[in-house]
């Protein structure tokens, strides 16, 4: 596990105004990384680190002579804790590189992004238990969580071609499905077009081929998190899923924050990883003294909604849900990383593992519409006289995360934003 | 479609002897592409194409110059119809290159070889209707063939990092598994490995996010196939795929072959595509004149098994299985491609689809041991007496595939060759 130190510091202030502001996202404490670029350009992306409402170049600031976030993710974490050490101490208030630092530094209203890594595979799991337990019911009414669920971290592997950063449109999918009453399927639209809300744990260093990581070394494979929404095409799904998962009705886009909070940031917001008394408690290899103690990540989540209409109107949205992840999450990211090696699979820096919907215990914790309205039964009810059964054309949709814990400065996970269109 | 053409004319000959021996895989009619290098350097992989039992060089021919071989299969078909109408001219008896293309040539015994192009996104399908029913029966007795299954080509996706190319040996994976009768699972070395027997189709051109390719350009998106055997740990199989399909049961490895046989090459083995007439035709997006003239490809497939006894004897093994495409596949690779892009999904050049297992309608021709071995309740005789149920530590797995016709050269797809070790 990764220790608070100096550069957690509450006292910390930086030079830089904006990160002094309460509330802000990217404080001192956080330093998230990102790839960026100025608005318009056809520039190479650059890696970037946010810093109130600023992105500090590293290649300008002479912190590193490349922009290949993969190479700086793949460094063992002792790398890139003395880098983050640098820039906590170079954007502090008095410090010796402020004059030629603050050359380096570029408005984030001024900037685009991408995805921040280049990511090679990308591993969808399946965390929240209660998730898993209202969609099973939905999909399965006589057998909604199997039996395999509180043994094995259920995952899958997805598209990693259709992820897009934050602020990307995507069209409305078109493919085959079947009512329930229908003889034959047909094709058009998706009817049931639904968001996720994830975690993306990126993949730091990587493993050879045939060499597991056990679960103690296990975080020192993780590089950090983002928010990830995994769009879904709930009708394609329960025409096409089984037996071999989701394919179509998942592939057509995913939405990643563009940047990305380190282990080292959220060392002050970690919690320990337990188990209902009743449950089975995980098997050796998935189990060690310090996930418990402190396995799990203490991440505030949220999902807004900006229709088309409250769009019109300048509004800005509004909140469908806020949960939190110790809540929500029945296995760690350690022991994601675990699992996915035991056999032998060989992870590569940049590979994104998400965390799968991370709904809470109470229906106001739902990580989807399928949840929130019951499979379409019920639907949300907005205060603009709208409602929302499933998303339609020209929604937004918008993840935002956040940690915040007495004795610590709060840092962001900035947002994961998303339009529908025809 | 790719029509027949001066390239693929039986009188061709080549200047390279080893080109002419009958039954040789790689005739002047094959020209298929790979990445290799001189065994045991350490240099960087380059493109060359199998001619006789040698490889040609394509930089030190002066073809390209790059190494880069998903930039070659980015190109437009057209672009690598010329350069196959360039490699046939410059290897025919009577050539002008012969003497400067003779000091590009490096023995295949002298070379090693790596996954033939950095494969960014895999897929896996299940196209055959006969392993679908045989597998379904295992593991659903009352529900073998689901009802989606003559409507969707059913994918999903697979692991990227851990294909690996011929040659390759893998350690036996560990994973959880759980008794029919037992209370709890347990984690230990899989008992139940197994072979499938598939084509990889790779992608040249890709298409843009957002933007479907239609049936009838679908092909202009191929840009050829090789053998791969999709590894499977039935065991660990059976305990983790529900609800959303394979995970660690598939990704340990994947083996494919070298060489990737052009499209253009397989087009005097083309075949048409029929359904029986009490089935369901496909819906309009998946079907075309075309694809029905001549969608299939016409390839005989074996599966050979060398055991650590066989080996010691010095004994090639023994054949488990021949079958051929036509019989075995109920969608065609247009097909596969026109559903996989349907929903806007993006494929890149080097993408691989496999073919899922390509089990024919005969208990002779499937193409895995979980057929042949029903479920492991039939043990396989082999000739020295041993048997076989699933593999065992030692045991050598070896795909080959050619195509056959009247009035055409055979060309040969090479091996897919694969040990497994403890």
């Amino acid at each position: 596990m990764i220790s608070v130190n100096a550069t957690h510091d509450p006292q910390l202030r930086s030079w830089v105004a904006s990160a002094r502001v309460a509330g802000c996202d990217f404080p001192i404490q956080n330093l998230p990384f990102g790839r960026f670029r100025p608005t318009g350009s056809t520039e190479p992306f650059r890696i970037g680190v946010a810093i109130g409402d600023q992105v500090l170049d590293l290649k300008a600031a002479g912190l590193v002579d490349h922009a290949d976030m993969n190479a700086l993710m793949a460094a063992a974490p002792a790398a890139r804790q003395a880098l983050r050490a640098r820039l906590s101490a170079g954007l502090a208030e008095g410090s010796a590189d402020q004059a030629a630092w603050a050359r380096a530094l570029v408005p984030q209203a001024q900037c685009e992004y991408t995805v921040p890594c280049e990511v090679r595979d990308y591993t969808d799991f399946y965390t929240s238990v209660h998730h898993a337990t209202t969609i099973g019911k939905q999909f399965r009414p006589d057998n909604p969580l199997l039996p395999n669920y509180k043994w094995v971290p259920i995952g899958y592997h997805g598209r990693a071609s259709s992820i897009v950063v934050s602020g990307t449109s995507f069209k409305r999918p078109h493919g085959q499905t079947k009512a329930a009453d229908a003889a034959v399927p047909t094709f058009g639209p998706c009817k049931r077009l639904d968001y996720e809300l994830e975690l993306a744990y990126f993949v730091g260093q990587g493993n050879a081929l045939g060499e597991p990581v056990g679960i103690a070394t296990a975080e020192d494979h993780l590089f950090g998190v983002g928010l990830f929404n995994d769009w879904s095409a709930r009708d394609l799904q329960a025409w096409e899923y089984q037996p071999l998962g989701p394919f179509l009705s998942k592939n057509f886009a995913s939405t990643v924050s563009p940047w990305i909070v380190t282990m080292e940031a959220l060392a002050p917001f970690r919690a320990p990883f337990t188990r209902p008394a009743d449950d089975p408690q995980p098997l050796p290899y998935l189990d060690s003294a310090a996930n418990r103690a402190q396995g799990a990540l203490d991440i505030t989540l949220e999902v807004w909604l900006q229709t088309a209409r409250m769009r019109a109107a300048g509004e800005e949205g509004v909140r469908l849900t806020r949960g939190n992840t110790t809540q929500a999450a029945y296995w760690t990211a350690a022991q994601l990383i675990a699992h996915h090696t035991v056999n032998g699979c060989n992870l590569n820096p940049g590979d994104l593992l998400g965390s799968g919907t991370l709904s809470g215990p109470t229906p106001g914790e739902a990580g989807s519409l399928l949840e929130l309205s019951q499979g379409g039964k019920q639907p949300v009810a907005l205060p603009n006289g709208e409602t929302r059964s499933f998303l339609e054309d020209g929604d937004t949709l918008i993840l935002r995360g956040w940690c915040e814990r007495a004795g610590a400065v709060r840092i962001g996970l900035g947002e994961a934003r998303g339009t529908v269109v025809a």
